[in-house]
Order: structure tokens, then C-alpha cells, then sequence
């Protein structure tokens, strides 16, 4: 684990780590520049900490003085530092916010517990207060899911930081299950099974800055989810406290005994009981690997390939399928970085000729586990790729998507520093239906972004009946404005996703952020139902008020 | 579809249809006599409908010119044979009941719905007058799952019949789902989907009599679950009428917004609604098979080898491994069906010889898809078979059992028809624990049954981290007296399920029988939560009373 302040309180990451240009800083602000059709970029710093006020807490001094009974007063944190760290997520707004300094969701006090009766302790003492209670891992959400805000008629609110509550406690090889103390980051969890030679294999985007508690809560999906997949289909069973008490799953490999539970656990965003305790299944680590790309002559090429693999239940870990903008712009963007040299241009040219000009696409096809399979996956998945006219290039692409798949979010930060926006969205449909919600979000996302946005697409995770699209998206920020900016760029997607029917998260969650297209996609009386289970653990709504439901 | 006088009311499947001993009856007879300890086999045959007084039907004349109006007045029954059909399902004590003549679960009506609109009309017009419903597919539940009894405080109960709810509304061969009214039967499914070259591929012993909106409500696993998996994996989007209205979930391939409602759905047993429609993930019909056999030398031996071929991540369809006893019942007792010969005691004598001896267990292994994973799958589960000391038998097993699969529920009539119980229950746990659930059920079934009795046990689901457990027992009925001696089992059984770790269910489900240790084994806050779920969909709550929640 990381102690709080190695970490950005208003950005990703290790302070002592960030994006590295490598040398080339010129040669990369003037081609994002450019892109953006801006002459140059402005200089856009953040506030300082030490400038900002932040609010008052708000908190009794007697329900302090409980806290610090519960927890030990160590352990319990009103420190600005800590309160700031805690007031947000990583969303793109949040970011604008914390750059702005607007602390206005800095919770009233941060709590350290280490055992699930803490938990329990500080859950009822907040209730009895109607204080919220916000569930706190890495904090790495994009959708607004910790935000330190108490709701209507709370007097205040606590972050529950689970971070130290991250030990493993069982390793069951034979049943290849491991339990853990939910607070573990992904790297501390991945350390511990490792050293036994096993992996759980999730590693998203923000695999190093976030945990266990916070993968499940949101149903997050890792990088290789067709192997390993997400959340909710690695979770066995999981310990919950809520102001009602603690409850928790059974760990049996499937039952008929109602509705899974488990299910309700994936997703519940803090809302049903704070996480406290996950049995999920591991892996041995993997014998074999492979990764390595092909490009195709159209997106649709591509995802007819990856359609027509994950058809054939082959034993695939990955598949990542850019659209052409995306294959273009990171291709520049990657080149940039590089040393200078006549290959890539050559290269181009034969590209071109045999038809891969810049229209292409590349997927990048990850396969892991034992070598039989792979062996047997390798030679399936060529055959079905050069079907739909793809062009293996080796695994040169797959080597440095492997450096760089967890430095990216460490860009987001100097960009925000020359006046430029970048946000992601992502959506599921069905492979009938993924063309036309394709093509919806990306007119809406240019429609509200402008024409010189750069708009950037993937499939990123597949199944046999549909996949997800992941966008990326970077635009000149107007300055003054951004917060306005950006909700009307979200609404604009947001709508156009629903009104295609897209879900309006496939592994980001739902939060605060969503909660409006939530509402809309599950309708009004599943959302009751939701609300009705929520009441009933829950019945002073004090659990992360004003995320899901 | 079936019409309801083509099948039994008090016993299996179609009256024109029974279990073929061809012509072995008295070597049969005097085999099973023999197990149980038996002298001779008394006569005990069920007693005839025109025999039995059926209680009054309760409801009001309003109420069912109401219905008549919905739904129109021949869908309407009130009929002796319609009530009886509808009573009860198929379970053990269920049977035991229809063949005395306790029809007193009988439903006051049955109502034949063709649409989602009158399915909520009805249950509008129940609620109003807190008359129970009990939604009704194949009624081959074995849970207690589909009894005609109203719940406290209700006037009165319907039957709703879903079985004209029955068409196939949409295939989308790109994204591979179907869209089905729910109350379509396995073979009726099946059908419309073979014509156009693809599978479901669920399979339950129950298919030919049971429904699709049967195996959501109850979670089921169909034989070959290994690669089609149970209903909750299958399941991609449902409609659902409750009294509150209807409401349906969005057809994605995965989610996070919020908790996956279709896993409340799946194993909801009609408590959260009337499942009217259902769209399902379906495959090509496999273009390559193999179901081979293989002995081992013990239980584990062959437990170990299921376990290993499923964490090796192969693609197989099926692994069923029955116990010693189980393997010599079954064997024995096919071979009184079989002219008889010498062949057989020579190959005894050669498989004792290589230790294979009356301990020995069979397992029944089946692959089928794409004809390249077929290939790679035999030849890799051959090898770790044998890595277990396995023994390849053939393919005749196999072929015996894909003849068979569908009829042995059919054997059951004939043995209650000679004084002779018989009844199944499962449950699942983890692979390090599955030896300490086998023995506890073992032990309990043998207290509660006593000596004599034949105790049978099969995996047939795996999972990486785990599998089910299934368990046959055939007994001498206790005349007279046997729903207490029903009962006792039933109590020593699930008693020792929930205290080793296992499932109440794994795929047959909660109903009326397991409610009790349903409650146990999710404890009071997940029921809680689950009841407070309901009543935010049925506030009166007349949908299927005294089932699950």
C-alpha cells in the first residue's frame, strides 16, 4: 500500500511518477496542438493545496470522540491533506474541480479501519448521526463514485478509507480461491498470489492505484477480461457491513438457492454495505503468453474477427481492436516518442500498398495460460483473422502496449496543464447492434466537442453476443467554463448511448455522474427495488448517498 | 406444446409414455427387492381423479368474469382435471400427495395468459382481491416451486399457466441471443432453433416437460452446463410483469450499471415477477460430438481428473462421475435391460484384475462444438485422465446414456406404483471441501433411511472452483406414514448440507421445501433485503406465496 501522501491529491499516481516524454516534450505539444487546430497550448497550472480554504468540519466532537474510540485516534483524519485526498475521484470533472481548487466535497474526517466490527462501529455511529459514509479505496473512480458530499439532511460526512484493511487470508489451491481483506491494491494483491505462484489476473487501466473493494463495487473489468473476466465473474462470495449489520455470500461455485447475491455485491458502489471481505478465484500464473497485433482494412473487419474468435470459444485473453482515428492518433502519437528513423516511413508506404493505409486498424490479441491452449488459440486465431483480411505485424505492438498499458492515465495530468480536456466514456451492446451505437456516441461526441476534438474509439472487451466500445476523447478546454463544457459533452454521449441501446457503463460504474442514464436504462421499478433492498441495510441512507441509487 | 390431458397430472410426462423394462420386469423387481432388503414388493397404486373430491373453488364470480374478460372464458379453467394438474409439481412428497388423493393445494383456477398485458391484468385483478398467483411453465418443479396453496391472509389461488406465451419473437444469428415468450417447452425451443442451425443447448433431465421461464425462475443447469453453462450465464435479458407492472432488463453483453438484475431474475422463482420473456445466448449446432467413458479406481481419483480438465480451461461440455455405488446400481440394473450373456462377468473379471473392482467409478465425459476444440479437448482430457489412472471405456456408455437421458424420470411412477421411494437432492461446494459434503450427506441420508437403502451420488456440474454434488436414494416407503418419513430425510439431509459448507441447491432450486434452510443459509439481513425487493414489486404480495421470499 501507499502511504497518502507518496500520492496526487488532484492527479493520478505517484508523485515521483509521472508521463514520460522521453525528451520529446516540443516535438509532442505541437503535434497535440495541432490536432486541436490551436496555435499553441496555454500554460493551465493547478492551485496549490496550501492556497486553498477548505470548508469546516462539520462533524460533533462527540462523534469524533467515537470514531477515535473505534479506530484509535491515529487513525482517524481532519487534516487538510487528507481531507482533500479524500473530496474526490479521478474523473475528469473531479480533476477540473480539485485544479480549481473547489474543496466544497472534502469529507469532514477520514477513518482508517482495520477489522470489519471497526466497520461495523463507524457505520453506527454515523447512522445514528445521519452522518454519510463514503467507501474509499483507491479512489481511482471516473464517475464520480467517492465523492465526499453527504446527501439531503446529513449533517456532515466521513470518507472510509479501507486501505489498510488489505491482508490475504486464505489461499485455497486446490479450489483456486483466495480471500482478502477488500482494501488491497491491486499490486499488493497481485505481489501476495504471485509469490504462490498464482494471479487473479484483473488489471485495469488503474490496476496500481486501485483495490479489490473498490473493482467489485463498480463491477470493473480488467485488461484481459476474456480470460479472467470482470469482477462479477471472478467474485466466490464477499463479507458486506451496513448499518443493519454485516452479511455475507457463501462461497459455493454456483446455486440455485434465489437470486446471486453476488451479483447484487458487484455494482452496489458502497450503496448495500461497504466491502469488506472478497473470496474470488485465481489462476495459476500463466505458463504461456502471447501478444500480438493485426491490422485490418476497416473496424468492421476488425470486430468480425473478434466476433467470429470469441464465437468459437477459443481460449483468448485480450482483444483490442482500435478504430482507425485511434490507430492513427496513438501510432503518431507513440512515433513521436521514438527516435527519428526512415523505417517507419518506409514501412508506410508498403502499408499503404497493400491496401493498410490510413484507414486501418490494428488489434492487439492477447492469449495466456497453459501452452497447449495457447498453442492450439494461436494457430485458431490467425486462421480467423486472416478470414476477415488481417495482416499479423508481430508482437512488437504487444511488447509496448505491455510497458505502457498503466502509464497513460499519468498523461492526463501535463495535459490538463496546457489547457487540454481528455475524458473517456464506454458503453456495451450487442454485435448487431454495435455498429449503429458506434457511430451514434461518436456523433454526438462531435457534435458537442466540435470538429477539431480528437475522438478516439476501441473494443475493448468482447463476448459471444456483443462487446464494449471504449472512447477517448481530447479537446481545447474553454477556459472559465469547463465543468458546463464538459456536461454538455456528457449529456450529449450519454443520451445518444441510451437512445442507441448501449448500457451507459460497461466497467466504469455508474456513481454520481451516471446516475441520471442509470435511472433511465433500468427503469423505474427496478431502480424502486434497488431502493427498497438498499432501505432495508441501509434505512438511514447514509451509505455513499447520491451514487447509483 | 403439450395439452394438458396429453400428460400425467399425478406422475411423469405423456400418459401414452412410460419406463420400458422390455420385458425384464420380474428380474427388475426382484433386483430392487433385493437392495431394499425386501421380501416381495407390495401393490401400492395411486388413486384415480374421479375418485377424489377436489376442495370448492373459492374465488369470487366477480374475480373470475374478470379473468374471463382478459383473457377470454376457454383459458379460463375451473375443471377437476385442470386444478388437480396444476396442484403441485413433481417432487417426491408432491407425488406422494396426488397419489392419496390430498388435492388440497388444488388452485381455485388456471389461466392460460397469451400475452404480457394479460399476464398483467390477472395479476392486477389478484391483487386487488389478494388472491395468490403461482406462475406455472412445465410444473416439473421438484422444490415445492409451483403448489396451488394460497399464503396467509389471501383469498384465494391461480394457477397461471404460461404455456401459450410460447413463440420465438427474434433470433439475431450475429450477436447469437434469441428472444422467447417464456413458457415455450425445451423441445418446442429447441425445435425453432435447429431449424435455423443453433442450440440453447440446456438440457435438464426435466427438458421435454419443463419451460424456459421454468429454468430462469428456478436457476437451472442443463447436462452439458460445463459449456453452456446454467441459466443465470445464459440468460441475457428478461420482461417480467409484477403487480406493480411490468419491467424489463436491457439486452447488453455485460454491465456495470449497478448490480446484473438479470441474477435476481434467475432463481427468482416468480416471487419478483411472471417471466413472459427472455432472451437467451444460443450456439451453432456443434458440428463435431464425443461423449467417451472413462473408469477410475476411486471417487477422488475421479474427482481430481474432472477438477483438473476444468482448470485447465478446456472446452468441454459435460463431466459426470458417479460414485462406487452409483456406478454399480446403474451398472447392474442397466444390465437386467440387457439380453443377457457372458460377455459381461469376462469383463468384470478382466477390469477387477486391473483393479478396477467394485470400487471402480464411471465418468461420462462429453465434448461437442467447432470440430478443432473437440479435437484439442479429447485429446488434452485423455491425457490428464489418465494422469488419475483413468481407463478409457468407449463410446458405448456414452451412446447408453444419451438414449436414456430424458426417460428415467419416468421410472419413478413404476417404483411408487410397487411401495418404493425414491428421491434426489444436490448441492455444490468447493473442490477442498466436496469430500467433506459427500460424507456428511452420505452419513445423514444413511441415519435418516437406514440400512437398506440404496444411496446413489454423481458430480455432474464443475467449476474451477468447485462442483455439484448430486444424490439418488431409493428406499422402502414407509406406508402410511410416508410425508414424515419424507421429511425426516429431507431434515437430516439439508441439515448436513448447510453444516458442511454446501448449497441448500444448486440447480433444482428453493420452493416450498428448501425456504428454511434458504433462510439459514443467507441469514436474516440478505432475506431481508430480498423480501423488502419483492414487496416494492408485489405489495400485496400474491405472487407465488410461501415460495423462496
Amino acid at each position: 500500500m501507499y502511504t497518502r501522501d507518496e500520492l496526487r491529491w488532484n492527479g493520478w499516481g505517484l508523485r515521483r511518477r509521472g508521463f514520460d516524454l522521453k525528451g520529446r516534450d516540443a516535438a509532442v505539444w505541437s503535434f497535440v496542438a495541432e490536432t486541436l487546430g490551436l496555435d499553441a497550448l496555454p500554460e493551465t497550472p493547478p492551485r496549490r493545496l496550501a492556497e486553498i480554504t477548505l470548508p469546516t468540519s462539520r462533524l460533533e466532537a462527540s462523534l469524533l470522540a467515537t470514531l477515535r474510540e473505534v479506530v484509535g485516534s491515529e487513525r482517524v483524519r481532519t487534516d487538510d491533506y487528507e481531507r482533500a485526498f479524500h473530496a474526490l475521484g479521478k474523473s475528469y470533472p473531479d480533476l477540473v474541480r480539485l485544479r480549481s481548487g473547489d474543496l466544497s466535497s472534502a469529507p469532514d474526517a477520514v477513518v482508517y479501519p482495520e477489522a470489519s466490527g471497526e466497520v461495523l462501529a463507524v457505520l453506527q455511529a454515523c447512522a445514528e448521526r445521519r452522518v454519510a459514509v463514503v467507501p474509499y479505496g483507491g479512489g481511482s473512480s471516473v464517475v464520480g463514485g467517492v465523492e465526499g458530499r453527504p446527501g439531503e439532511g446529513h449533517t456532515g460526512c466521513v470518507s472510509l478509507d479501507l486501505t489498510r484493511m488489505n491482508q490475504l487470508l486464505q489461499l485455497d489451491t486446490t479450489s483456486r480461491t483466495a480471500t482478502f481483506q477488500a482494501g488491497v491494491y491491486g499490486p499488493d494483491l497481485e505481489r501476495a498470489l504471485g509469490k504462490r505462484g498464482y494471479t487473479l489476473g484483473h488489471f485495469p487501466q488503474s490496476f496500481e492505484f486501485s483495490t479489490l473493494g473498490g473493482w467489485i463495487a463498480a463491477r470493473g473489468a480488467g485488461q484481459q477480461s476474456n480470460r479472467y473476466g470482470a469482477a462479477d465473474h471472478w467474485l466466490v462470495a464477499a463479507e458486506l457491513v451496513a448499518p443493519s449489520g454485516a452479511w455475507r455470500t457463501l462461497a459455493v461455485p454456483h446455486s440455485a438457492a434465489g437470486p446471486n447475491l453476488n451479483e447484487l455485491v458487484a455494482g452496489s458502489e458502497g450503496t448495500l454495505g461497504v466491502i469488506t471481505e472478497a473470496t474470488v478465484r485465481v489462476h495459476e500464473t500463466p505458463e504461456a503468453r502471447d501478444v500480438r497485433a493485426y491490422l485490418f482494412r476497416s473496424f468492421a473487419a476488425g470486430a468480425a474477427a473478434i466476433r467470429r474468435i470469441v464465437q468459437a470459444e477459443l481460449p483468448v485473453a485480450m482483444m483490442r481492436l482500435s478504430d482507425a482515428d485511434e490507430s492513427q492518433f496513438f501510432g503518431t502519437f507513440r512515433a513521436l516518442l521514438e527516435p527519428p528513423g526512415a523505417t517507419r516511413a518506409a514501412a508506410e508506404r508498403g502499408l499503404a500498398v497493400a491496401g493498410f493505409g490510413e484507414g486501418r486498424c490494428a488489434l492487439l490479441l492477447g492469449l495466456e495460460g497453459d501452452a497447449p491452449n495457447v498453442r492450439h488459440a494461436k494457430r485458431m486465431t490467425a486462421w480467423l483473422c486472416a478470414r476477415e483480411g488481417g495482416l499479423p505485424v508481430g508482437t512488437g505492438p504487444g511488447e509496448s502496449w505491455e510497458v505502457r498499458r498503466f502509464t497513460t492515465p499519468y498523461l492526463r495530468d501535463p495535459l490538463l496543464d496546457r489547457g487540454v480536456g481528455i475524458d473517456t466514456l464506454e458503453t456495451a451492446t450487442s454485435w448487431s447492434n454495435l455498429r449503429r451505437l458506434y457511430e451514434a456516441v461518436r456523433t454526438a461526441l462531435r457534435g458537442a466537442l466540435g470538429p477539431r476534438a480528437a475522438i478516439l474509439a476501441h473494443i475493448s472487451h468482447s463476448y459471444p453476443d456483443g462487446a464494449s466500445l471504449y472512447f477517448t476523447f481530447l479537446f481545447a478546454q474553454e477556459r472559465g467554463d469547463e465543468l458546463a463544457q464538459w456536461q454538455r459533452v456528457k449529456d450529449a454521449a450519454s443520451e445518444a448511448i441510451l437512445a442507441a441501446g448501449g448500457t451507459i457503463s460497461h466497467h466504469h460504474g455508474v456513481g454520481r455522474d451516471h446516475k441520471r442514464w442509470f435511472d433511465e436504462e433500468k427503469g423505474p421499478l427496478a431502480v424502486a427495488m434497488l431502493r427498497a433492498a438498499k432501505a432495508s441495510l441501509d434505512p438511514e441512507d447514509v451509505l455513499n448517498p447520491g451514487k447509483l441509487i
